[in-house]
């Protein structure tokens, strides 16, 4: 996919971190590695890796560091995606069978917990202790996230206020940290540092948001799992937040948030969110904090690296799956 | 109980201690507050960050940043019983009901990401990078003895080698930090933080070992939880270890280890347990431990607190819960 172009001032760098995260798959004990392996080896686009290594690109720099760094970044991703598949009882991801669901949920905890442990260590091994207190904000901000969408679950009191912070918390916090803490082990200077913490910010916000959107837009086979999984499970995304302004009155939304035993209601609520200007609303969104990113960009060397970020803005923008 | 006396040394830094991990449940999200009191206050013994306030005291140091590590300890203590409950799908934890039986496992498995990720940033705030790692390895520790945990459910592969990997990594390692990390936060020479570090590694060790006699010795209401939970799960702690070696031919504990359906044999296993030498056998090795606990201890300054550390292996190695 394009990804492969769009990464290219670092891709021999990214080369090496996809082969050190495989290599976290290789301990002894053939339980954890085929479990692991299965966790570690995705079709993911890698986005995060890659954001944490062209954040360094604009001083010079030990590659070995932020690749570890990107490393971690990683790994903390792919922890906290086996934790939520498990929380959220998911069957597939990408249209791949999940950890939870192949090893049992039990299996799922403990190898999330694994690597979890396996990126602060990382983080560590990077001696920047500004990097590892912002690392393990993050884990706080993707826990936090998490316990604040189960406190949600069918819950009308849910905004739009709610939602960007619960993005912020899920998402966004981890983009702000990849490109927060490639400047930083760069030693770039502190402007350097708060525009590419700002462009990681923005450019996480813009992801989920589409990614949101996507749920509703895309198809079960481009997205690799049911469509409007969130909204099932009770969770208003953006797209249904827009929709819910829509239309006050019997609105098939409210009624599936209010019930959740009405499984006709859902779908209706799915059309209902696909047919009005809804998505096209969030999409709006999106893009205004795709434009924000590309501004935080805009006092940076002109390099190919900011070059390889301006692209991402408009891949994530564009994506379908 | 005698556990205030014992510490006196450190009693008040303590308190404040306690009052600060009771704090960390004060969040706005009631739906959190609620779990995550009910998760930290416990009537457990607070002998890890006990281990951790005394020993700085071979050394002039800031009380703030010792308590802060301390609070860091337990926590991270709090938070792998959260997730092992989870995953042992344990029902009561010293006679009160688990997070996981009460507010439901999803909601254990992220509220034990959540107080993970506070330990973490905790220790951040300590700013020593040293300990920074050394806690995020213990995380890595506690993660890997449980994967090995579950890999080894009703194997008779399990050996005593194995058992005392397993007990370091659930146990002994957070010890170990405990007691390095009050060394190193108080500057002392690498010589003491070494005898600390083993002081430690061996109360850790021995405390572990004493647990898993309880386990079969003390009565389900002096424990707060079934007796010979671990053998029930499929697990050979050392007593059970023992009781195999002493008898080969029709042994109740292999049996029971060869066939999870046969509750039979579990529940003459435990009596056979209770009834060989094999208990007072794991005793003379936890007593073993202990005893190292107290050498590592020689070269210390003959303070209150070395003193209070002696006490505490005497403590360990005679208590009854």
């Amino acid at each position: 996919m394009q990804a492969i172009s769009i990464y290219e001032p670092v891709q021999e760098s990214l080369c090496r971190v996809k082969e050190r995260i495989g290599a976290v798959g290789d301990v002894s004990l053939s339980y954890q590695a085929g479990l692991l392996e299965h966790a570690l080896e995705s079709t993911g686009k890698r986005m995060r890796p890659a954001v944490t290594l062209l954040a360094a690109n604009f001083n010079p720099h030990d590659d070995h560091l932020t690749e570890t760094m990107a490393v971690a970044v990683e790994l903390l991703h792919i922890a906290s995606l086996l934790h939520d598949d498990t929380v959220d009882n998911s069957d597939l991801r990408r249209g791949k069978a999940t950890v939870s669901s192949t090893w049992g949920r039990n299996a799922a905890v403990v190898a999330g917990d694994y690597l979890f442990a396996k990126s602060a260590t990382l983080v560590c091994d990077t001696g920047n202790i500004r990097v590892v207190k912002r690392f393990a904000e993050t884990i706080m901000d993707l826990s936090t996230g998490q316990l604040n969408e189960m406190a949600d679950y069918h819950k009308h009191s849910q905004s739009r206020e709610r939602y960007l912070k619960r993005i912020y918390n899920k998402t966004a916090s981890l983009f702000t940290t990849a490109g927060e803490s490639g400047a930083v082990l760069s030693n770039a200077s502190e402007l350097i540092v708060r525009n590419l913490r700002e462009y990681g910010y923005n450019i996480g916000m813009a992801f989920q948001i589409v990614d949101d959107v996507l749920d509703f837009e895309a198809s079960s086979e481009e997205l690799g799992k049911p469509v409007g999984s969130d909204l099932a499970h009770g969770i208003l995304t953006l797209p249904a937040l827009f929709a819910i302004e829509q239309q006050k009155p019997d609105n098939p939304v409210l009624r599936w948030i209010g019930n959740p035993e009405d499984l006709e209601a859902l779908s209706e609520a799915v059309e209902f969110i696909r047919s009005t200007s809804a998505i096209e609303n969030a999409r709006i969104v999106a893009k205004d904090f795709g434009d924000r990113a590309l501004a935080a960009l805009k006092n940076l060397d002109a390099n190919t690296s900011r070059h390889s970020l301006e692209k991402i803005v408009h891949y994530v923008l564009d994506r379908r799956n």
